[in-house]
Order: structure tokens, then C-alpha cells, then sequence
């Protein structure tokens, strides 16, 4: 065994929850998934799914998960509470929150399933772009720490440039954890909040902004998923409106290999 | 004053509620908007909306609505609960659950904001499109009840037909309610549910299928929807992805103006 097999990944630290009680879990927020102001909102959504998975009533794997960020989270403690709103035969209905302060500072409602093979038939199509391995790894500087824990490397649509005719806030993105770390529901869930905010991407101007509500759906079992290991996925993300102080982004996580893992959608508050 | 404007709204009667205490309401479902199960699933979301927009703590108007539909709504009587969880200078945070027998069979998460004037860029496209009055009328007769309480027309992908060879699962659609009613957050929320199932669309044959989990996102302020009157709204719904019992849907609501009204996502359970 060596020192590295002893070391926890900087995520699972950042998701770590200490049982309380039953369905009740203390945790602390991460200075290394540390955004402009408290922790980065994926890190904060995958522990609210983190709290469902370590349910022992579980039903399945997760098929959908919306985050509701509904307060800053300040730096420090935090309570997760979930439990199952309704069970049905094959699924399962969840609640769950992060409490700081006697306050809820972020919530999240989760759909799991027992899956089991249907016809199958992906819609959207995987485009035709480089490799993760002939793209440079982004590395600017002015960025927010969280950013250091994923290796991103732009196939268009970077940060803050002149945006693209055809597709203004379009970003395609090769992703993956930093260090890597095999593909999990929980990994996932906060890789799908990794993209840059379209905003900056359509108008290359910093304004505050900050996700209001995000929602996942899961698209692969748990095997399929476990099958990416720790390649890159290809993130592709774009804004459908701007406009009265909000906007969304609709994205598609795929795997090297072709599978479409994950879409996911955000609205998301900006100012002026 | 005629007979027609003492007549309420088949929709407004759908989702009437009537007070039993603060942020607590009975209402029962209308046979006017039954699905082959239970009612449809757009009045349901509608109602739970309406739970919030009839609170008296309610600040500004819907960004978000994420509804969950946990087990089969029964005919009859229900309650909704609604109350906020969190409230913040302009936006607040909301809880909303529809009751029967002590069970919950359906909740919501929503947010409210006041909306202000920001710089504004719609990035979807209108599509060049026939006028619905260029249309027929969908009028298939093996279609559930809730149906006929929308006029809806066709561009292309009707449901049970030859799927389109480049947008399998794509539909354009022009719909209002029907008899026409002034458009608004809850007749929005419910048009965001009125697509057919994508499955049937791709792949023409009647499989067991429900809405697990409906998100919505309101592009406009509550003026701009009223300026939408009783016109019909444009509906582009596609699916990205179908496999291991369930496929997402993805939707543009458009003004007949086109403005971009809402965009709505949804994951659906399909057997086999």
C-alpha cells in the first residue's frame, strides 16, 4: 500500500458526512472547493445526494436530482437531514437539506429507481471534436479555487473571449476530477455544476451571478457509469435566455466512449 | 354582463383552492382534465403553483417550478400545503405538497423573485414555422379527456406516426386552452406538461409511461405573459435520451411574437 492509496480524494473530503442520527449527518465545507464567495455550488448539491446514497432506506440509483440554493453557505459546519418523502415498489422519492445556523441554506429533491433494461436510444448526438489528450489543460489564473480540482481542457467556448457567431455561449469541455477519480453518481452530480456561467462565456463582462436552481438527470446505471473510470467526460453547455436578472443553461455530459451520462439544466441569477 | 363571464375557466376550476387554514388548501380534480390514470400531470404542477402564488408571504413571481410526481393522484379531494423555506430580499425559496389519505402523491419546489430589468439576449432560435391558423386542429379520438381542453396544432411530429428521420422525437405545436383562456404562470406551467409523451412520438406504440420529475423555467415577467392574451404559444419538444426505463424531454414554450416564455425538462418512466 502506498501513501497515495491512504490519501482521500479532495472530493470525498468535501462530501464527507459524520452520522448523527439516523438520516442526519454533520459535514464541513471544503476550502479546496472554495468559490468567490462559500463553497462551489456542485460540491454542495453532491452532498445533498451524498446524504440520500448513505440512506439506509435506499431505494436504487439516483434517475434525477434538483439542487435548490437557497442562501449563501458560509465556510464551516453544516447539518445534512434527508429522507424518503415516498417509497413506491421501484422507486423513491427524496428530501434533503443542508442546515447551518437553525437556517436551510441549500436543498435538494432526488427520484431514485431500480433500472432495468428497456429499449435504448440516444437522441442527441456526440459531436466530432479533438481529444481530451491534444487539448491544453485550461490553467487561468483568475479563477476561484474550486476550479484547481477539475482538469478542463476547452474545445471551445473558454472564459471571458470573444464568444463564437454561431453558438454565443457554447462551451465544449473535456472535464475531469483532479486528481482523477473514478466516475460516480456523487462526482457526477458536481461535475454538472462545473461549467463556467454561460454568461461569461455570451458577454465577456464579470458580473455577480449565482445558480438559483439546478436540476440532473441521470442517464446510466451505476455499472455504465463505473465502466468511464477516470476519463474525461465531454461537457457541452449553452443558455437558451438572458434576460430580467436570470438565465438557464442546458448542458450533456457524455463519456469518452459515446455515452450520453448526464443532461442537466440550471437557471441561474445575474446582475445588470 | 353574458352568461360566458359569470362561466369559470375549466383550468381555474382544475386548480381551484379553497382555504382551510394559512398555507393550506382543499381542492379535488376535475374529470374536465383526466389522464388514462388519474389527472393529468400539468394540473397537478399547476395547482401545487397556485398553493404558492395564493400564500400571503409570497414575493414576486415564479423563476423556477420543479414538481415531483411520487404516486398516482386519485379522483377526488385533496390538500396542498405550501409555506417558504427561505426568504431572501428579492427571491424566495418555496415548499408546496399536494395530500391525499395523509400521503404525499405529488410536491413542488419553487422560486420566486422580483424580476428587474437587465440586459437581454434570447439565444434559441424561433423556428420558421406555419401560423396555427394555417393548421388543423389535432383531433385524434383515442386520446385521454385532459386533451380536449387544449386546441393544438401540429407542425410536425404528431403522436403515433413515422418518426421525422432528422428529429425522431421532435414536435412543434402550437397550443392554448382551450376555450382560450388569458395566458399566465399556472396555464403556463400546465402547457409545459401538454407535449405528449416523446416515446410516442419516436417510437409508435402505447407503453406504460409518467412523469417522474417536471422542471420549469419562466423566462418572462408576469406583464410580458399577459401581453402573450389567448394566442396560441409554440411548443418544441425533443428527447435526448431513452434507456433503462426512462427518457428526458426537453422544451421551448414561444410567444406567437417570439419571445421565449418558458423552458421545461422533464424525466419519464417508460416500461419496457
Amino acid at each position: 500500500m502506498t501513501n497515495n492509496e491512504l490519501t482521500v480524494h479532495p472530493l470525498d473530503q468535501a462530501v464527507a458526512l459524520k452520522a448523527l442520527d439516523q438520516g442526519r449527518w454533520q459535514g464541513t465545507t471544503s476550502q479546496a472547493y472554495a468559490n468567490m464567495v462559500g463553497p462551489f455550488g456542485g460540491t454542495t448539491g453532491a452532498t445533498l445526494l451524498q446524504g440520500v446514497l448513505s440512506h439506509e432506506e435506499l431505494l436504487g440509483e439516483p434517475v434525477s436530482l434538483t439542487v435548490n440554493f437557497a442562501a449563501p453557505v458560509a465556510d464551516g459546519n453544516f447539518e445534512v437531514v434527508a429522507r424518503p418523502l415516498r417509497t413506491n415498489r421501484n422507486s423513491q422519492h427524496w428530501w434533503a437539506e443542508m442546515v447551518q445556523d437553525g437556517q436551510v441554506v441549500a436543498f435538494a429533491t432526488v427520484v431514485t429507481a431500480r433500472r432495468r433494461d428497456t429499449w435504448e436510444q440516444t437522441e442527441a448526438a456526440f459531436p466530432d471534436v479533438p481529444l481530451a489528450s491534444d487539448l491544453p489543460i485550461f490553467s487561468k489564473k483568475s479563477v476561484p479555487p474550486w476550479t484547481r480540482n477539475y482538469d478542463m481542457r476547452f474545445v471551445d467556448g473558454e472564459l471571458m473571449e470573444a464568444p463564437d457567431q454561431d453558438h454565443p455561449s457554447r462551451s465544449r469541455v473535456w472535464m475531469r476530477d483532479q486528481p482523477p477519480r473514478p466516475l460516480d453518481y456523487v462526482s457526477l452530480s458536481a461535475l454538472c455544476d462545473a461549467f463556467f456561467p454561460r454568461i461569461y462565456v455570451r458577454r465577456p463582462k464579470l458580473v455577480p451571478i449565482g445558480t438559483v436552481s439546478l436540476t440532473t438527470y441521470f442517464h446510466t446505471n451505476g455499472e455504465q457509469l463505473a465502466s468511464a473510470g477516470t476519463e474525461h467526460v465531454l461537457g457541452i453547455a449553452r443558455a437558451n435566455h438572458f434576460g430580467k436578472g436570470f438565465f438557464d443553461q442546458s448542458a450533456e455530459v457524455w463519456s469518452r466512449a459515446g455515452g450520453l451520462l448526464a443532461t442537466t439544466h440550471q437557471v441561474v441569477y445575474f446582475k445588470e
